[in-house]
């Protein structure tokens, strides 16, 4: 057990560090509840399937023409030329329900059901119109051009598997067998909290000493492009009352806490005590730059992710922290890529910790975008990648680096 | 020109085709109106900036602490161990307005403004608070561990340029600095249409000969996803006078009217002949499978991309020319990502066009995922890229292919 205490207004925590992955560990350990509803497949679009759907019909679900053109019955298809009757046409949506004597051909149309009696079509191209109606068959046709009853799809066949994020691609296939609603995972529900006394709301008129809240509004947008339903978007004083309160009522109220500042080991830093007040601190320390005061607690049940002030340290604590644990709540692994690239450049600065550092990637290589301090706002929005300096090591270009790839970019 | 004659209901149509490339030139050489708009930062996301900004004011905008620590004056960075009595504390968001003397220290937290006579901050684990309430500093610093006003962004720097998309990062960026409001580009308005007597919407029962509308759903789908606002999803039979009347209306509500079907070379190819109708058809033929028939042509003043029925020409077809188009209405590049990789098995068919199979990419191979039929609809949603296969050429495992790598996927 780790121990604190407060002297006045002062605390002093003992912290351990521990490794990024055994954080992640503890992360993927947690107990989480995932929730499911039915949608409409057309409002399913982003969301995460909880059930396997199978085929209810087969597809295609009748014998279906791959061409414009004639068919033909057996009777007909041996030698040609020859000059068959007009019985009917067939056009796609259509059906042709009589009997096709020899000696008669329908003109049936791409997609269109063929008749029964009918064994071929012959392509258009293939074919003349006469002046009197009849149609004139120049040559026959090896292939049959019909899709026969089932050859995508079989009657119960699976068409998505429970897991499958719903893109169009999903949508249509479950639009092509009239299904049109679907069981999800719901949308796990996120409070982002932003602390500081320093803050300042957005429109509020500048005032010295302090800062615009940021962190809020990059936290506010990650959740909803990593899958998370905002719920409220707080931001609140460095009070230790205001911080209780406020974990007690969101804690009964969603599925994850986000808290960006008050984790450092300053005087204020009120989220480092909070988490140990939990009495389910997950850990107060990771050996990791930027973002090594990062901690993680449960609060009355519910996880809390508390990422340091820091915008780039908040930037990718979200990503490496918090995005794997909004996939979980859908049953998912987190979406960054993990690869190895060559590293562009030198990168000559030894730390203690190993450094996750902002990049872009590009084919093989990996560049460092912008900025590498913790602080640094100017290259957030062009980060395509983060990737790792081992501690205690410098790097020449041509090295090989681990990245994690972010989604979408 | 071309010429097609209506005998009756039928219509034949001279086609020549034309390559990719010269399609998706005309389509780049469009005259197209983009509209902006003034949204609040936090309604942006996704959106495209249409404006470049600039610092309000600098970043930092004033010396600000680097660490938690203690500051000192000039007159005391000398010799250490030194004690200095506690004039006062500043935490984050407050501020120090008196002047230090000599002798004095101001206890200052992570992110809190600098008091002006202060040199250096030096870090809390180098000081110790001694039980009369003086500091003492068991050693000094040669960093400063102060960030000095402008650090990042000078007053009047570039903050975003105008062609950025605003991602979770650029809100962040601009909240910082107190901006709330951009100008983004709007979202093109697109009109989605379905052709076809043989289409059932969803909802309604299953009918011999019929199939339900798939490609609807996902086109629009795929419009959300890439940039594009739904105005209106439709279905109609294949009917010249339905088509042409629809063509009219949306013509004078959307910036773009998408139609699935209807395009080839059949008796009811209705857009087949609207196209040529309009008098500015830009092709009706493409050396391409899937999708030859795939049609383009502005219909009063708004461009219109008709493509095939099939669910993989449609799918292909929007990739590789509408979604190029969706994002010049937001002054972007298609964002698409064209790169070389290998092929991971032989692939034996030759065909007379050039082949544009959907795929899945991983490292530095791609594979076909399940059908290479235009008629599929089972892999749409697997699908990551397209790679092609050259007209008359069968490719061995190993061999290098072009391929277009979707965006999130």
């Amino acid at each position: 057990m780790k121990k604190y205490t407060i002297e006045g207004e002062r605390m002093f925590l003992e912290r351990t560090a521990i490794s990024l992955a055994a954080a992640q560990q503890k992360i993927k350990e947690l107990t989480i509840t995932k929730r499911t509803k039915r949608v409409a497949v057309t409002a399913a679009h982003g969301l995460v399937l909880a059930e396997t759907i199978t085929a209810p019909f087969p597809q295609p679900s009748f014998r279906r023409s791959g061409y414009d053109g004639y068919g033909i019955t057996t009777a007909d298809d041996g030698a040609f030329p020859i000059t068959l009757r007009l019985a009917a046409e067939v056009p796609a949506g259509a059906t042709f329900q009589q009997k096709l004597a020899a000696g008669e051909t329908v003109r049936i149309m791409t997609g269109a059901q063929v008749p029964e009696d009918v064994v071929k079509v012959i392509m258009l191209e293939k074919t003349e119109q006469l002046p009197d109606g009849r149609v004139l068959f120049h040559e026959g046709s090896r292939s049959d051009n019909i899709t026969p009853i089932g050859a995508e799809f079989p009657q119960g066949a699976t068409l998505l598997t429970a897991g499958q994020r719903m893109n169009a691609g999903a949508i249509s296939l479950l639009s092509a067998f009239g299904i049109n609603e679907c069981l999800v995972y719901e949308k796990p529900r996120v409070a982002v909290l932003a602390t500081g006394t320093e803050l300042l709301a957005a429109g509020s008129v500048p005032e010295a000493g302090k800062i615009y809240n940021s962190n809020g509004p990059l936290l506010a947008a990650l959740v909803a492009e990593n899958g998370g339903a905002l719920y409220e978007l707080g931001q609140i004083a460095d009070e230790m009352a205001t911080v209780e309160e406020t974990l007690k009522r969101l804690a009964q109220e969603v599925d994850l806490i986000i808290t960006t500042g008050g984790v450092s080991v300053g005087d204020f830093d009120f989220l480092a005590v909070a988490a140990q007040d939990s009495g389910q601190l997950l850990f107060n320390k990771l050996a990791m730059r930027p973002g090594s005061p990062t901690t993680a607690f449960v609060y009355e049940n519910t996880p809390v992710l508390a990422l340091s002030g820091n915008p780039g340290a908040c930037f990718t604590g979200f990503y490496l922290l918090v995005e794997p644990l909004l996939q979980a709540f859908q049953g998912q692994e987190s979406r960054l890529r993990q690869t190895t690239l060559k590293l562009a450049h030198d990168y000559r600065k030894k730390n203690n910790f190993d450094r996750y550092l902002r990049g872009t990637w590009r084919e093989e290589t990996v560049a460092l975008v912008g900025s590498d301090q913790s602080s640094a706002l100017g290259n957030l929005h062009l980060t395509t990648c983060f990737f790792k300096i081992p501690h205690e090591q410098e790097l020449t270009a041509g090295e090989e680096v681990q990245v994690w790839c972010l989604p979408c970019k």
